[in-house]
């Protein structure tokens, strides 16, 4: 089987001052086409580090794939590496991306500097995959049989992700003409609202039966719950394995289960609300604008979602959502009461068939009595309006998280209860 | 100089599933210290690559910090391998972690299972650092000189990021009790509204004339800008020479340097707020909820933030913000008209000081005859009311996140320009 390795460059990353994203978003790419990640490292702008680090990768995978030290205001010293590995005898500037430097500077509204240009400069004894989204192209080193003992290829990638990501489809391409790839599979099952261990309770009869060729993890992440992913690799029957064991977890889990097929909370949700032309309005107090910010960066999410009104002050809650003052005064802001006066506020104002509202204590320090943690959820629909109190004890932005989740998940259970608009 | 390594260990890792967010918290930890994080290394669930990816760590680096592969669900291969480095003879079940699991699960109202007991369990030649915030705990392998030729320690911890993080200090604490560490200082001056190569023009003269012991890295994102980390390693007097090069860099950028001491946009701008006694709410609707949820995740937002209205759909636009039916037709909901009546209405219902407001095309493709990347902001004071057009280019997400960082960037600069409430 043919095995990957990613190396990242940039002293930013070994601080701490970004994380990085481009080695999941890669083997999630390489993932797919079957080919197996065997290890990510991340190494400093030094050319020794680089080096090392490279030359590490190349001696244990066919293929390598280099982000970053590649910027305009970088060293480049990515580009030496290569320069010296490839045992390259000069520079040439590449024409197209040449072009393609001039083209997205001047639709900025950018000039051409020089330290633009020199960005197109490649070692001559790489190939060039043009980068379309950025100034930087992709490298690709070419390694004789006889360096290693088998084919080995190294691409570098810019280290801006989106610019990466962009680059990925043409460096698959490449790598699906030099190298016969074997099958990987993977499914993954989503779950909200069941602890990670007692999850394991509920299924450990069921894991303990896996085939053995499946490799269970477990993945638990405050905005999409506990996700179970099955892993098969060489094994030609993989779908009819994972439609037999889903079934099973089907029949165990029931609603818990959200997702199947990768689908996220909010498109799900949305999904739900689209196919039966129902639209959802959306109360924030604790969350602060999060709900509506997930449902909304779902594409197409204007077919369902109308808007929001983010009520952090009581005059809002008030003013325009119309919860009456008496609520408040009596029961408190984080209360059911509330909650189900800021939901049916909402659904009145913007006309939706249904909506979701959120009162509680994100933390820092409890308030008004109510201790960091404590959430009520309010869901109204045109015939009746629910609300249901969920606790967490965690940490400001990880509460706001699991609010926001816990408030999309409870509307999902509403709807798929039967509920109708 | 002491340096460090950290292994994250975990499948979900590789294969792309999650993204790793504890290297990057670490390292900013370590870097604190003055201690120089080498390399970040991830490798899957597999005994062998573990115990080979932790041996290459301990052969370069005095401190090498692991996370991950310890859940309640994992095989637990983590906790082998320190048994078999260390040499241990058999497991021990830590009696202040034992407690620990037993306050946490029954505090969430679940029942204490063997499986979540058997966490405790510590290879009897580790030492342990009680995590407060979780099942698993902390283990520490402590080397004899022999070993590696010097000091060695190996810190074990959790995967889940917020244990990680709750268990930084601790990890800290002992490091210190055990090393001598040097000096390493950051400094980061973070910049909105200007390119990376043009800042790169810009402070080019400056750049040059850095003293040698100070590294520059530029670092760009959506939602920070640019920012310009000044490193300086093994230097007495890393202050008075980062307090002469900000002020440098504030004479040729002024207003575009938002913060030198790491507080984000919205941390900024909110304290721009508060210290005037100002209020703000805003109005969204291509950013979808985001400045609100950008600017709630600050604590202690409640005291200048009163609310948001997210009219996504045109109705709510009219019926909530009061923006003029007439707008919209004439004009387009994308449109420097509609921005204003949009911070205008929301101003007035919430009677807030200022306000932002977004209308713009954050994508996937043209709508309504306005390109993808194309948004107005509104700023509206109860004075007068101003409005600006920025343009993106990049795929939805991104572009969500630079009109939220834009607007939030324009209240500020409106603030800074002297504009009153």
């Amino acid at each position: 089987m043919i095995t990957a390795s990613i190396c990242t460059i940039g002293d930013e990353i070994l601080i701490g001052q970004i994380t990085d994203t481009n080695s999941a978003m890669i083997s999630r790419e390489l993932g797919k086409a079957g080919i197996r990640v065997r290890e990510m490292i991340s190494v400093g702008d030094e050319r020794d580090e680089i080096a090392r680090a490279i030359a590490g990768c190349l001696e244990h995978d066919g293929i390598v794939i280099v982000t970053g030290g590649l910027g305009p205001t970088k060293d480049d010293v990515t580009k030496g590496v290569l320069y010296d590995i490839t045992g390259s005898t000069g520079y040439v500037r590449d024409s197209r991306q040449t072009e393609i430097i001039h083209r997205i500077l001047s639709s900025r509204g950018l000039d051409v500097l020089d330290i633009n240009l020199r960005q197109a400069d490649v070692p001559d004894r790489c190939d060039v995959i043009p980068n379309r989204l950025g100034t930087a192209p992709v490298m690709v080193a070419r390694f004789p049989d006889t360096a290693f003992g088998r084919k080995a290829v190294l691409y570098s990638l810019p280290g801006v992700p989106f610019e990466a990501e962009g680059a990925m489809p043409y460096v698959l391409e490449d790598i699906r003409k030099g190298f016969c790839l074997s099958e990987i599979h993977h499914r993954t099952i989503m779950t909200y609202g069941i602890a990670e261990s007692a999850l394991s309770d509920l299924i450990a009869e069921w894991e303990e039966r896996l085939p053995s060729c499946v490799r269970l993890a477990y993945l638990p992440d405050p905005l999409k719950g506990v996700s179970l992913r099955m892993s098969v690799y060489g094994v030609p029957d993989a779908e009819k394995i994972f439609e037999e064991q889903t079934a099973k977890l089907r029949s165990l889990l029931g609603d818990n289960i959200y997702s199947c097929s990768g689908e996220s909370l909010p498109e799900v949700t949305g999904r739900l609300l689209r196919s039966n032309g129902w639209t959802v309005s959306t109360a924030e107090s604790c969350t602060g604008g999060l709900i509506a910010s997930l449902l909304t960066s779902v594409p197409g999410s204007s077919a369902y979602f109308l808007g929001s009104v983010v009520s952090y002050a009581s005059s809002v809650k008030e003013n325009i959502l119309g919860v009456p003052k008496s609520v408040i005064n009596t029961h408190g802001a984080v209360s059911p009461e509330c909650a189900a006066a800021m939901a049916e506020g909402v659904r009145r104002i913007t006309d939706s068939d249904f909506s979701v509202a959120t009162t509680g204590n994100a933390g820092p320090s409890a308030s008004e009595g109510k201790p960091v943690g404590q959430v009520w959820v309010g869901i109204s629909s045109r015939k009746e309006t629910r609300t249901m109190e969920f606790h967490y004890h965690n940490d400001r932005k990880r509460n706001i998280e699991r609010f926001a989740a816990s408030a999309l998940d409870a509307l999902r259970r509403v709807i798929l209860s039967g509920t109708e608009a």
